[in-house]
């Protein structure tokens, strides 16, 4: 009997668990599930029967070799630095793997290795990475087909929460990890417009956003996401005049979002000095100019040129950053004082639904003609197990080890997703599930 | 014959030099001056004679142990990080060393082993670390001495250039390493005010200014230093509500410099695709918003907040940002493109004098009654050899190096010269050669 191994059983696996165990009824495959916390994996397996569930710790060398080397297929779901060991058994193993994680240095160095023993290591299999290169390489091998030229490449994603659930003024709750929220944009943007190269320092990120419009679902705006440079030899893009990817979040955020970071409250670097006998106020206060005489609420103002009544600030004022509330956190940065009170008020709540937004902004010419291809895709989460985040994560590892079990892929080595053997069927199986781009095509009068 | 082990011929060794040599003859002690290059040490030492030289390359431990073990005092000249190998030769050898740099952890390591053995290191016994403590610690010490309490300290420093070389619009030359310059100030600030702890994040640093003025020269302006809070236990002031030191310039400085901070040209942890191609224009274009319709100076003015016409954007315009001009420097970073621009601009020529400026505010009270004592001192360079830079460096050094030779240093171990065994001595001698702190002291009338 073929054997699917997944490792990890945290919140992005639901989906996951649940589509592989229907395929593998329906093939007579078997699968094991194993954390770290053996009761996480029993919990996210309740439902399905046969499902083996160990518990695994993945430092334990034989343990997870003995486990990977019943296996066919490897889905890990740990964090991104526990891929290699990982990579390493299934070298010696023989193994298969699959990832939702950005292919490492380390991991890339194994590709000429995989290839020759026939192993297959899928990596950035998820979301974003992942669904983004399926659905971007599919309109741009299309383009390329129609003899076109790709000569603008935008692309947004963003993890927010569904409209029902829209409850707060920041547009936003926490659906997924909260420290890689506080932490979003550190280090310097970079991307390129009309040929022109754009580098913005992290104080300035939340200031460069972009106007995004998804039918049906309204406006959001897009900060620019670290590195997009680099996807310019991913996509076969090289001499693209604009590329520029981007996270999306409801409009307000980014200006409240700015603000923060502009005062320095997600920083990480060092730890304050008395934070546990600290209130909320005494923290904001202690970002701000020495002005005794003025008022907390004028100084903010004048240090950061908003108005005191700027929406930006009323944001600040909602979190309670204003308020003689007790940190109560002992020698915290001021990222894990901020993450502490985002918690409290961007708690998702049991009945809340999270939502999942992408969009690609592909402008290309045929001859003479310009075009924009616009495709969007939204995807609500069906509960708080099934969210968003697990359905677009999950599902396409799930499809893609199921085509590698069914030796549809012929791909070998250190792999991303970008070509029709794996967009293909892969999209294709997305939108029978209701996880579908809307595409518009739209002819731009004025050539370049 | 006593012998003084000089390493390091560079330029803030030439007024060490001179006064050692002065006392050398005095006292029939002999000197060996060391360097890298051979060279160096020989154009140092030219003027005087009998002074032995020799090239060494400090990571050769048997050439750099063999003349450790010939000399009695060692003045180590080197970068702070090679430091602490001439230490551990020290303790091996049992011989004294002097540093101006800051003392390390790995150094602060050695301190119960040197004053077992009876040998003194003394750190921080140059300008700032050096000439600010010695001059901090008399004042704190009298007051204490008069059963004051001293509640305020803040201290400021800058090495700039003399009035009649000031011949620029931002009032400042590279007096000193040019890259320390550009990158000053990274990091998170923190110092504390009226009990109120301050940090602020190295894009904001320059707008926190305090103005300065120091008689006889006019105004200057200083940015906070990145740690005030750990002067509180160096200076035995824990419990002081105000405790900030910060580095001056002449006012405006700071605005321009605040405007390159917050573009991100300052930054040095990347480099920039295809900087051997790019102009100085295009470099500013790359860190502002993609506005093809407007002029670069008018996206910098509104990007940035300023008015077209403000003196901080006049300073970016002198310096030649908006200049069509080749950078021609490969895969570089943006602090580095920026030091080329400004090692070319803020040149210093051979007949500019650099100058020293030095300022304390201590602020204390006597019973029922409030003071204020501020004590300014301003040194101008001799010449391009004699700097102010390299006298108020160097002279601290010779001094402490003679006491010692003269058996009249008691304390042993790691030690920082904070104790008037080091500043009643050192201060009246650097006194007598005109490096003299002006004291001013003003009874306030409202005690707090």
């Amino acid at each position: 009997m073929k054997n699917i191994l997944i490792i990890g059983a945290g919140r992005s696996s639901s989906a996951l668990i649940r589509y592989i165990y229907k395929e593998a009824v329906k093939h007579h495959w078997q699968i094991t599930v194993t954390d770290q916390q053996l009761s996480l994996a029993e919990e996210k397996t309740r439902d399905f029967d046969g499902i083996i569930t160990a518990a695994l710790d993945v430092a334990d060398t034989a343990q997870r070799q003995k486990l990977v080397s019943s296996a066919d297929v490897i889905i890990s779901m740990l964090p991104p630095s526990l891929h290699i060991n990982l990579a390493h058994d299934c070298l010696i193993l023989g193994k298969h793997l699959l990832t939702a994680s950005y292919v490492s240095p380390a991991m890339q160095k194994l590709h000429e290795e995989a290839k020759q023993k026939g192993l297959l290591f899928v990596n950035e299999a998820g979301l974003d990475p992942g669904i983004d290169h399926l659905s971007a390489m599919k309109i741009i091998d299309s383009v390329k087909q129609k003899r076109g030229r790709v000569h603008s490449f935008k692309s947004f994603c963003g993890g927010l929460v569904a409209p029902q659930s829209d409850t707060n003024p920041w547009g936003y709750k926490f659906t997924w990890n909260p420290r890689n929220v506080v932490l979003a944009g550190q280090g310097t943007v970079q991307y390129i417009i009309d040929g022109q190269y754009k580098y913005i320092p992290f104080h300035k990120v939340f200031a460069h956003t972009e106007q995004v419009h998804i039918p049906g679902y309204g406006d959001f705006e897009a900060y620019p996401n670290r590195d997009s440079l680099s996807y310019r030899s991913v996509y076969n893009l090289q001499e693209i005049p604009t590329m520029l990817r981007g996270t999306l979040r409801r409009p307000g955020y980014c200006k409240g979002w700015q603000l923060l970071v502009q005062l320095g409250l997600t920083e990480d670097s060092y730890t304050l000095e008395g934070s546990s006998r600290m209130t909320y106020r005494e923290f904001l206060n202690a970002y701000l100019p020495h002005k005794p005489d003025i008022s907390i609420l004028d100084n903010l103002a004048s240090y950061t040129g908003q108005e005191k009544e700027s929406e930006a600030i009323k944001l600040l004022q909602w979190l309670g950053l204003f308020e003689d509330t007790a940190i109560g956190l002992a020698n915290a940065t001021p990222a894990q004082i901020l993450q502490q009170l985002l918690e409290e008020k961007w708690k998702l709540q049991p009945e809340d639904k999270d939502m999942i937004v992408m969009q690609h902004l592909i402008g290309y010419t045929i001859g003479e003609d310009e075009y924009l291809c616009t495709s969007s895709l939204v995807v609500e989460g069906e509960d708080a197990t099934y969210t968003a985040m697990a359905l677009t994560v999950g599902l396409p590892l799930g499809i893609i080890a199921k085509l590698l079990m069914q030796d549809r892929i012929q791909a070998r080595g250190v792999v991303v997703p970008v070509t029709p053997e794996f967009y293909e069927p892969v999209l294709d199986e997305l939108a029978q599930m209701g996880i579908q781009f809307k595409e518009t095509e739209q002819e731009i009068s004025s050539v370049k």
